[in-house]
């Protein structure tokens, strides 16, 4: 194997069309940033526009802000923005709540929307899907007398069949970077009478999405991750407008029907009457300060389009993954790292993964040098790969080839120097 | 009716031992805000606080700083000191999502809690009541196979009965400010046998509350009314520890079991182990910038203990309500505007309300004189007071005499020069 040299990276990067989007986003000095599939960096166009929301629009605007500043609409105004990465059409998508809160209200809707035979009353999902889509998946399926059943991955398409109401996945796994067919898995789930409800926490502007085209159900996804709308931004929620059209014509409603779903919150009725199409699925008011720096985030994906847009994205981000593999396997390859993200770009989303029985402290140690990656802990249940993951995020809005080079470079160090020995290293977390 | 001159008003600002406190806001010239109960004022550490989460907690520290800059605990932190002003323990208490979320979580809890017998399975709840309150209570009561029964306030009394399961209130009407008796109600209801949920809105940071005195069961409350913590700040949720005890002895979860409310989120496992007590509440990551800011309009009241606490508070706010009283009785008597609040002092929260048939009209000629109240349309399903209200905020971290002394004036000049008459007045916006 020859082994790419540094000066061929520094090149890739003078020659990167996307290149003038790493001034887009601060980020500190000293540090190789490869967890924006954790949490996005920060937008250079951020803090002033937070500023200027706290200062001015609340500061001054006060309650007026609510309609000068056009706040009542915010949760559409972002959402249009994000189905454009998702292969939605605006006014299908809207932002606001947790990731978490919006998967139970998709949930919900898919099963009301199943209809009531008995033997379908299964909502589907991967063993090593995040545990959050799980543990609501059970709460939603206890609630409504269903069932949440899990398999690997590989046993998934055997088990899409006539006693399937619900197929809810990630689209990207959180752990090996791996990515489902969207469209075939929706296809196999409609041919067997079954809806699906999507995660796309680790899609949406990471990996090209197509929900309309791939004929969708519902789907749900992040804001603090690939869409760098900050710590805890609020997530998203789409429905495929054949539901909401139904929901429109049969007065359905998502079970978290906040004021600010109702078809006229500003009349005060007491009886609830959800409003149409997807604005049925905002809940109460929106947590505006993070709402303006979720916008923000998602901005840049605007100033991407003229450079090439996801296309581009996509094309760098498995340029840095491929690039990423390739060094791992020539800087370190006898280090017991094992590679459990795809090799097959067309499977694998924007990270990789390796799984290795010291993880824990070897993230330490690059973390002490700068490079952020993050340790996902083995899943105890059985996922199809085993162990510690150390994980690294390749986001191409602002990932270089040199912080790949430079990176990996690092993590053969590390283990060349066992300076993940280190007890420092040893030392949990809250979170890891 | 003597009228109180203006200097007596300079004059109690003067020796009014919370005066400082108005310092702690940012407040634009030319405005008098009193509407404080729909969106709390800009605390002066806020921006600060933000920015510095934005900038260095978000831009420099990164992922890191779930550990670093105590993010992960936020949730908690910030509940400790809300659990302070409602009358409840450290630890009991915790921050995030919506008050609708939140109320979900409480009232799915207390229907758990109830016990299956069929004749209980009823939510009683005020006919004029938030409308979220009453949708998600809808909502809820349909997924557990129970019923929402709407009462006038007056009502209430005779209708908890054995027949009921859940009584549902909020302390604070938001149409009247009128305070129901939330330590006799929920002794009744408890007589009764039935469990309580509670949403302190209009109360925290408004009202002295003491739920663990009054043996309250489940309570929720907003961030961004009385305790100034931005637009959409997130809301809290509270539930009695003889509650969270038997959930902890019989592993019971709240619906919405993200993530962030499992007993070790970061072991990832695939199966919902509920964290004990409160922390089962939290879901999903929370909303981190949203949060930064509510803890500093939380803060304001700590700078309030040692000028008095919440007793100054509420002896200022009920002074402030009494001078708004007699001030329009005296100013604007016999221009058509019916106080719809109480004139007791001991069934009144932070506000003050007047039914005007040109209610809309009259405020937003208030509003363009720089007097900011808001104005609320008249509940078509009948709540015991009718027609179109002007509500007037009174918070007296920030509220001064001589501002009510200002805005009164302000009110009594619309209504003798019939300005409100304007067409431009006649236009309705977005968010009323």
């Amino acid at each position: 194997m020859n082994a790419t040299p540094r000066s061929h990276c520094v090149e890739l990067d003078a020659r990167d069309p996307l290149a003038p989007l790493h001034d887009a986003f601060e980020l500190p000095g000293g540090v190789i940033y490869l967890d924006g599939n954790s949490l996005g960096a920060l937008p250079r166009a951020t803090a002033r526009r937070v500023q200027a929301v706290v200062e001015q629009e609340w500061g001054v605007g006060l309650i007026r802000s609510w309609n000068t500043a056009g706040w009542i609409d915010l949760a559409q105004r972002i959402g249009d923005k994000i189905a454009a990465l998702v292969g939605a059409a605006a006014g299908q998508l809207v932002v606001g709540d947790s990731t978490s809160v919006n998967l139970y209200k998709a949930l919900d809707s898919a099963i009301a929307l199943s209809g009531p035979e008995p033997a379908r009353r299964v909502i589907l999902s991967e063993r090593s899907n995040f545990p959050t889509d799980l543990y609501i998946a059970d709460s939603v399926a206890r609630a409504r007398g269903w069932r949440l059943e899990l398999a690997e991955a590989h046993e998934l398409p055997a088990r899409i069949d006539a006693t399937l109401g619900v197929l809810m996945l990630t689209h990207v796994n959180y752990r090996t970077g791996r990515m489902h067919d969207l469209a075939r898995l929706t296809r196999m789930a409609h041919d067997a009478g079954a809806l699906t409800v999507w995660d796309l926490a680790h899609s949406a502007g990471a990996v090209p999405v197509d929900l309309l085209g791939s004929h969708a159900d519902w789907a749900v996804g992040c804001g603090y991750k690939y869409l760098n709308g900050g710590p805890g931004a609020p997530a998203f929620v789409w429905a495929h407008p054949r539901h909401t059209a139904r929901m429109d014509r049969e007065q359905l409603r998502q079970p978290l029907s906040g004021w600010l779903g109702h078809v006229a919150p500003f009349d005060f009725t007491t009886d609830y009457r959800p409003a149409p199409g997807i604005t049925r699925y905002v809940c109460g008011t929106p947590a505006l300060l993070s709402m303006a720096a979720l916008e923000c985030g998602v901005d840049v994906y605007a100033a991407a389009q003229p450079l090439g847009g996801m296309a581009a994205l996509r094309a760098k981000s498995l340029a840095l993954g491929e690039l990423f593999i390739e060094r791992v396997a020539s800087r370190c390859g006898d280090a017991g790292l094992e590679l459990v993200s795809p090799t097959d770009s067309a499977l694998r989303g924007s990270q990789v993964s390796y799984a290795h029985p010291q993880g824990h402290a070897i993230m330490q140690a690059l973390i002490a040098r700068g490079v952020i990656g993050d340790f996902r802990a083995g899943t105890p249940g059985g996922s199809g790969e085993s162990g510690d993951l150390l994980r690294f995020g390749l986001t191409p809005l602002y990932t270089r080839y040199v912080d790949v080079w430079d990176a990996t470079e690092h993590l053969g160090q590390v283990l060349d120097s066992g300076e993940w020995r280190d007890p420092r290293f040893a030392q949990r977390h809250a979170v890891t």
